[in-house]
């Protein structure tokens, strides 16, 4: 009823209906927990003595797979894979579209500025692009990754594999890594500093 | 010399001339790992057998003080501290704008709203909203939180504390908290739910 009062004073906006449930305090009281529709494990691995650290989420259907030693063994070898090979988005969906653009047209740039490709026609060269960006997924998506035990798979099917073995579906959910310094090691690498450098003396 | 022409040609705009520069092969050529200038820890912390998961970084200035066991402990006692006190933001300065305006319009009109407040001057009020924002951040920001150890210090203090002890600059820098599950249990919010329910009833 509170709701109904509410929304109709949001005029049917879900956010604004909300702000005006916690304006009367009813928000908090109203939040229960819920059932929790997935299981899972959340796991860790420090590389380095603390210099690497990778922190994950894998979700299965049931605790009592994600209890398992077998999920567990492979949540730890994804963990693993993280710190080794560095992916930076989940898979293909993740990467931002400016990105991707952006990667398209330095492929494009790149192709075009080579001489083996003069003359070539453009569905050459869009072949060329295509491959490009393919590898660019390869390296930074983790499920489009070889995986680093075994190489001739690539995670993605790593997790079917998974879904195979347990019957139930998996999912790699999310994951995040930190390399101890990696924001400071930007501001002196050469690049952009020689390019700030330029920048000021322009000034 | 390659830089400027970029530069010229990106009108003196940095990341076009790094895009520039990369469309010509020479920005991966040109990236060397540069000297960092921060020191650290990367740790993590994970809580009930994989429920809960917390990942963080915490600089200082030396390897040597990185490597010291009273170093090792601090970073492990904020480990833990996330896990358990759940902080959204690192500091007051993280927390975006717009959330603490909606903070502050919630808090004025719960005062407005509340009966013990009627006929209060607008200075009063802005007491009483002073204080509501000042509970958020307690609540919210890992700076601002009082230490789970020690809950007449803040994390603030205990870092400063830490700052006196090793005669080196600290400063926590990163954290990442994970709970199992925890995107999932929001779909089934019984606000949420309600809110959404009626909201597919008007169409």
């Amino acid at each position: 009823m509170e709701c109904k009062r509410a929304l109709t004073e949001a005029e049917g906006v879900e956010e604004k209906a909300i702000e005006i449930l916690r304006k009367h305090g009813l928000a908090t009281a109203t939040k229960k927990s819920g059932r929790v529709a997935a299981e899972g494990l959340v796991n860790a691995y420090i590389h380095a003595g603390g210099k690497i650290g990778v922190l994950l989420e894998v979700n299965c259907e049931t605790d009592f797979v994600a209890r398992g030693e077998e999920f567990r063994g492979f949540v730890h070898d994804l963990a693993m894979h993280i710190t080794a090979a560095e992916p930076r988005f989940l898979s293909k969906e993740d990467v931002p579209a400016d990105l991707l653009e952006k990667e398209r047209e330095i492929a494009l740039e790149q192709a075009r500025l080579d001489p083996k490709n003069a003359g070539k026609p453009p569905q050459v060269l869009e072949k060329i692009i295509e491959g490009r960006v393919s590898k660019f997924y390869q390296e930074t998506c983790l499920m489009e990754q070889p995986f680093i035990k075994d190489q001739n798979i690539t995670v993605g099917t790593l997790v079917s594999q998974m879904v195979s073995k347990t019957g139930e579906n998996i999912r790699v959910r999310r994951f995040t890594r930190y390399k101890m310094g990696e924001g400071l090691e930007k501001r002196s690498s050469d690049l952009s500093a020689e390019v700030q450098d330029l920048l000021g003396g322009n000034k």
